[in-house]
């Protein structure tokens, strides 16, 4: 802003200029969507598709937008039908069809920092993949620890030496989802909580797993929305990038 | 039944006096309220005075009559108003505050099999001393542990051959009320879960508890209501009868 | 431990031997999932396959392992995909298809202790059978008395004699959910309740039933998640092979 | 409306009294609240007053107003300063404390027709007799059989040829909530059914009895509100003027 | 029961067969449903089919039973296939495709004493027709007033003089299900409320409708689980028959 | 009515006429529902068609006779086979088919006075545009403006100027629903907010957008029911006509 | 910002006071409250005091500050205590103790615009009183029209053309919340309702009339929070003012 | 474990020592309560007390053995008696009311790492300084930002610069809950997010705050319970002392 007042002030700009300026934000309007490239200043992070409810051209389209600036892109809660139309464009594009995950990372993208993703069962994996694919394509380096579930504890002890080496813990869990307050009693490092619909009769979609969570005893646990591991995967990134900006910066 | 229509049929007893008998079960009619002495024929337990909404007056009738049959008596939901009222007849009758429970033992009741009251923790006791004078009543040997909940799972640990020598476990737990599943995936015996009132926020006055427990991935645990401790102490004095009763007949 | 710990000091292991050991818990890791071998040992039932949200592939193989080690093994919440593939390796394999369960039982075990399965309607048989199936895989010997609900309770008054002979019962009912509460009220018998998601408008799928069992005024019930056949299958069998144990014993 | 029309022709009315009659309905407006006098034409049973939320003064004032008309008058959710200030007029009127109902009986009343209120316990009394106190009002004659709960089907068994008798039966319980779904199982008279909200945990502040009687599986229930004495006394009366008149028609 | 007492007195009957007899109610055991013909007795109308959940075959048997005793029969809750299988026994039985109703009237059947249906749109009319056809299967004469819902006032007012001279009469409403209320404000008969599901958004599957019937400020209410046309149309008729016994009786 | 009152008095019409002329509301009954042309009198608007739960013919038979009147319709909740009925009769009738809306405008009506339909996301765009066409069809001129959602805020601030300019501002947003907040604190306009049920997991069908709108802190806001798009475009309607006229009236 | 940019480029202003003066917003900083004197300009009304979790010295200086600037207040749900300390500084001011309102008016202020206030009982006239105040605090006139409730809806009747005449109607009802719905499908002006919380049992502290509101089938309807008079005033006021600025303009 | 190992392999130690020095974890057990000591060890924090139904000796007792250790205590959930008996051992102990927080902290530690703790309004700030204490007390150095709700943007703009250089950033809002969507939409760094239970109506005890906060479209939010201002605190140290440690590892 400072740049803009003092072009203005030394007559390089007018001042409608200016005004339409300050109103002129960087993103782009594709009438059904507008694609904010400004927010990887904003937020640190480049724009991730929210697939669900768009046409498979509108995902397309986004994602070529996005391409254009990040070398990479996302997308979430996608289907076939959407990754096709991408392919036409990304052939290189890669689909998680179980977590409805579209993506192209960028390939000279180095990870740097540890983060975990741990899951209570088999049946969570999908979940768990779509916060592992966010946190690598935000630049974490992920090891995944899949069914770890409290009903067995002795399978959670042994990994335990590898999750205190952590920046931060993704737990997916459904059922009764007591796995992030296990976790959380057990190393001093944030858990990020994310219940699953996993499970039936009365965990009500989810919303055992996340009364669970939100009640625990343990501390240290943030919880996201239920199936919700894009949400997961981008604080545990966001996270982790703290840790190691305060590496480097020294 | 047999004798009645036997008796009938040879005369020692009318038609009418058959069908009144047949009608004329075994309960005294207070007016107020009906005081059940078949039950524990039926049941194999005493009736319980639920004390919630009777008046003093009410409570310490019925607990007289229940003592004159049964050499003991047991109150939940109770008052201090009721205590006094009862002490009047009573004088040895115990008041546990806190758990509501007014109750006077039968001395010559001798206890036989373990069964193990745990709380997750320090505020949960009540509802587990509940429970335990409960199973005391009828009969069983308790052992109490308490404040061993799942955010220190190495609190829990200590204790566990204790556990595996219990005939049930009551596991009494509030917030997240992880306990029951905990235990249940260490040990091979029954456990009952009580989901508590205890906590705050999204607990919804004990549905978290009482959800993480249903919910559990854990097996071989039943569930009572929230707050139940004598639901509880009853299911698990039942259990605990059985295996002694088998022991004894052979 | 004790056994591990000699051994070490004998010379007969190496320290990191025995750390080692020590980790190395008895499941086999497949990657998607890891068998569990040391429950029996830990819990007295071997594992039990949640085929919900596994391939057929995968549960085919966990079949395999856990059939190499039981001479049986359990499948629940299976689809006929499963079964398919299940039956390529196990053609003995059975498959109740309106309850999900796939098994294979060993047919040297001998049934001992009775427990009853009860349903209140027609439509909970599904729920029942899954129930009645794992209480026969863990030992039990299972008497099923279906469609005897409290709208007529004539029906029910004429099996009571056989329940009071059991050493636990399984009551399923959907809908209102009152058939537990009856039986509890005249038997002395652990009563395992069953909430089924069986009903229309404001059941709520299965909430209204299992308000009704953790509500009931009759004491001696223990209350499980709703369409949990298994779960209460598994608790009945723990409670009966408790009773058939303790009778043996002596 | 005729005769006023007639009136009009007739010339012994002018347009504009035909309108204003037709505006002027019949009740009085005492600023705070209007007091509809028309009521009995339109419903058959005069207008009751629902004291929450009222002063002391409106109640007394509003019970006169009904009273110069009906002889008597009945206020429901009333309190103790209400029936101070309510005493001071009719120094006759009765108090209910527990139901919270304030009546003067119009002593010419001679009821017709049976009616019975059940009690599945004690605690529910309050909410039977705010049912029956309304029934006797409004020209029934009832007949209250309290604590006959499903916990001891046997006490419910021995009235069963009482109840038979009735033109309808209200049915008051907490908890559960079964009693009217075994008794619509038994007789073949309409039960209304009043849950409560007695009873504590999952019961939801009545909750969970409500959905048990919406969900009962047995016919001819009609549910009221949770707590709703005066509804269920007001809906059984109606049922019993509708059975009395059909037999003094003839 | 004195019948069978005399006969054994006479010495016609053994003690056993006394016995046998108590115990031999008059239902048939299908092996997976009992057939209760008893119910006539005891409640007055014969038993109903609840066909979700049962296999066609299943729900032609039990059809075939009824009707051996009643020349009738109504299944609700029933789709098509279960229709085809009814009807190569019965060609003449009918079937309500929306509704889900399959039945044969007894062609002796007499209608009589009226009761009404109404709705408060087009969209209810399946649940309304449930409601009507049940009603007339157990004697009603049934007049259907459809489409009158509270959105335009005028409409309903039209029908008033209608209304007024039913012995009950049936409200059917989705959305806001402020029908009932409505009625029972104008007129002196029980209003039976249902519930339906018709809707959308925050409707949650017909809970908006039944918290408004059962709050409704209108008395004379009763309130039936949301889209249960069948309960409905049951109270209705056996209100209905009171009345019209009443009249009889004379 | 006056004039029907003279009419009587002059002796043009009978008495029996008058009565009749009263009832006979102006509605056409098409048997299945009734049609109401009255309705433009009363609330300024024509009927509209909810067409969920209506067949084919009967939507294009209301459809005609709503033309007939109005030379426009519109009908909400509609399908594809309804549509393909309706354009047989109407081929110029127009299909939104994401949002479910039939309609045929009034060529003659020109839009006066402005009203604004905002988004937050793109998936909100359906319940958006029956927003718009609803209060286009009632002659408002109807600006779009969407995907400018609060999590990019600067969105937003750049349509500022634009919206305080509208008669008022129709807010769509799912998940959490801040976006009628947001406008209403930086607006001086009335806000109609509608919550969608786009989003998944804890969003519940749209009720955490719905109660995210009811609790907003800031003023000025009313909210419809979840996807309610047609109510949120009428009341805007509403509130534009009332202004269009007060300026025309002067 | 015009002038500003202006006055910078003229010379007038340094590039950090443009900076500042864009940062320092027309809010007093009061510590534990920043007081929003910019609102007006924003909004169109003052700020507004939420007094609830306020100190009574906290609510009495921010009253102190706006008055300064408005020549009046308003306070929302205040206690005595409060209302004590503002009478120290504005012996004026009035309390509205049971809708919990403090307020000192304009005296200059001339009421235009009508706006009705209508509520079902007399038990809803506190939240009407609060809306009735905030409507008059932003200039509208007043008509209350109190227990006009829909049970009685001859009641209604009688008001109605009185209500025509109005810009918006504020329609606060309980228990059932039919009253909005009615008035809409009556008048053809903007409807904003707002349930309260009186009534009991399954009214849930409101949800039932908030919910009856969002599913009217009636058009036109806004609804705001439970309880929430003060935001239906502030909507109402918002509506009256379009509609008698658009009259002025001309 | 390796020094306990090779402690017995030199016959320093007998096998039962081994065993039993497993066994004995670092906890004091004190009867009703077991004092953990290990934790910091584990968890990098020391033990804090839950004071909620705990006496004031137990929390004066369990302080006492904490600050042995730590030179330092915290207690939540805490009341003026416990205040009142902590304050007998420690004169220096501070007492939040409001909050219910009771402290000592520990005089040598120096904080390190900038978190900020936000409010929507002015009755949040109890919860905020529940969060700001505990921060303070694991090391943050804590920057408090108080009522700075989204109804007013423009104030949240003011403190944007400073809330970009924070390690964390924990946002506390009542009502609608909107403040912690925001701000994630316009820094990058992670969003701890606690929904309080301040407000009224449909905001059900803090529920809508939390679907807010669990459904936010921006990214980077981890929920706590509602009022759960601890586990905020919590959890913002632990991202703080991650960064920190980073830092100073270099």
């Amino acid at each position: 802003m400072k740049d803009i007042l003092e072009a203005y002030k030394n007559g390089d700009m007018e001042l409608e200029q200016v005004i339409d300026h300050l109103k002129d934000l960087p993103y782009e309007d594709l009438g059904y969507a507008r694609v904010d490239h400004h927010r990887k200043l904003r937020s640190g992070f480049a724009e991730v598709i929210f697939a669900q409810g768009k046409t498979p051209i509108q995902v397309a389209e986004i994602a070529k937008r996005l391409y254009e600036r990040e070398n990479s892109f996302l997308a979430t809660r996608a289907d076939q039908a959407q990754y096709n139309e991408v392919k036409k464009i990304f052939p290189q594009a890669k689909f998680e069809e179980r977590s409805g995950v579209i993506f192209v990372k960028d390939e000279k993208l180095v990870p740097r920092g540890k983060i975990a993703v741990c899951t209570g069962g088999t049946s969570d994996i999908p979940v768990a993949e779509e916060a592992a694919i966010t946190a690598e394509m935000f630049g974490a380096d992920v090891v995944r620890i899949y069914d770890v579930g409290v009903a067995g504890l002795h399978r959670l002890l042994k990994v335990l030496p590898e999750l205190r080496d952590m920046n931060a813990i993704i737990a997916v869990a459904g059922m009764e989802g007591a796995l992030p307050g296990v976790l959380a009693g057990l190393v001093d490092k944030p858990v990020i909580a994310v219940p699953t619909s996993i499970g039936y009769g009365a965990n009500f979609g989810g919303l055992s797993a996340l009364l669970t969570m939100l009640n625990s005893c343990a501390e240290g646990i943030g919880v996201v929305n239920i199936d919700n591991g894009f949400g997961a995967g981008y604080l545990a990134a966001q996270i982790n990038r703290l840790v190691v900006n305060a590496i480097e910066k020294k």
